[in-house]
């Protein structure tokens, strides 16, 4: 059993390292993007989208080249399990999602998903042995076209210093910084 | 010169392989996150804040246990290349900045900073050079506090099938997921 180019144990490690621990979601994430790059054309270049920031972002991060920083993964949250891989061109991809038709086979992993139970009364190696048996049988794919807005590669314009913190800022968000016009205000407290 | 428990080399190679090339501001991201560890206890556990979504959140994923997928780093966009860890409980913090009055020294930093020139234009030898010998030296530290909203663990309430997409989603959302409701939606074409 492969994930992409790794072992499954291979795969668990790496999950261990970035995740912190070995996160259900996480391991299915892996099979999801598994099972979506079967579907793709070898060599192409894809871009990403997660439909939670729930795990899944993390198995795309890990096996694809995707990541949150260089702007390939985009999180759409509407809360489902799901996350498509694209050509960054033609916008057309695969998205993969939990079929929830699938899950009845497999008692514990349905109770996770659904949250059936509260945590400390799920049976944590159970489910990990649902996942890994599972594999790719509880999920869905389909061929989907991604909306202009996911291609165009919008420009960054100037940026300028805010007269207010003192520190760059794009100047298309107004004569200040977000932080300091109020429109998004984070800290209660700065000694600079 | 060490970032984190890497040396700088190490490090350039985690950048490449996970962001995919030696971005400039994932190396700065690294010195920032170093910077930040430097000002805080030993040992402690702590969630990050990254005020862009551009680079920085890779420089805390590769260096700090907060991922996107794990739920402990956070991208609050205000457009400064700031980032904050903070202790998971009491919200006390460090914030590391870009500080824009100490980039006159370098000067192909501030270009690029600044966005002075085209990146045609920009001398990226010549930048990645001035990165390593600026170091933290560019960087500004504040003590901060964290508003109770980043503290809050919102627990995820039931989950239900979407009527329409058949899909699991949170039932807080409504009577269909975000996405069949069309308040997020996606997809141009689909065939399931």
């Amino acid at each position: 059993m492969k994930i992409r180019h790794y072992s499954l144990e291979q795969f668990l490690e790496l999950v261990k390292e970035f995740h912190g621990y070995e996160a259900p979601g996480v391991v299915i994430g892996g099979f999801m993007v598994d099972l979506a790059y079967g579907h793709l054309p070898e060599g192409g270049l894809f871009d990403a989208v997660s439909e939670t920031p729930k795990c899944l972002p993390d198995a795309i991060q890990l096996l694809t080249p995707c990541t949150l920083g260089n702007g390939w993964l985009t999180v759409v949250n509407v809360g489902r399990y799901a996350l498509t891989l694209y050509d960054k061109k033609s916008g057309e991809g695969v998205r993969v999602f939990v079929d929830t038709d699938k899950l009845e086979p497999w008692p514990e992993l349905k109770t996770w998903f659904f949250k059936l139970k509260p945590k400390n009364e799920q049976d944590s190696d159970r489910l990990a042995r649902e996942i890994r048996e599972a594999g790719v049988e509880i999920l869905g794919v389909q061929n989907v076209k991604m909306p202009h807005r996911f291609l165009e590669h919008r420009k960054r314009g100037s940026m300028a210093v805010c007269p207010e913190c003192h520190e760059g800022y794009p100047l298309d968000d107004g004569p200040r910084c977000l932080s300091c016009s109020g429109k998004e205000n984070i800290y209660t407290t700065r000694n600079k």
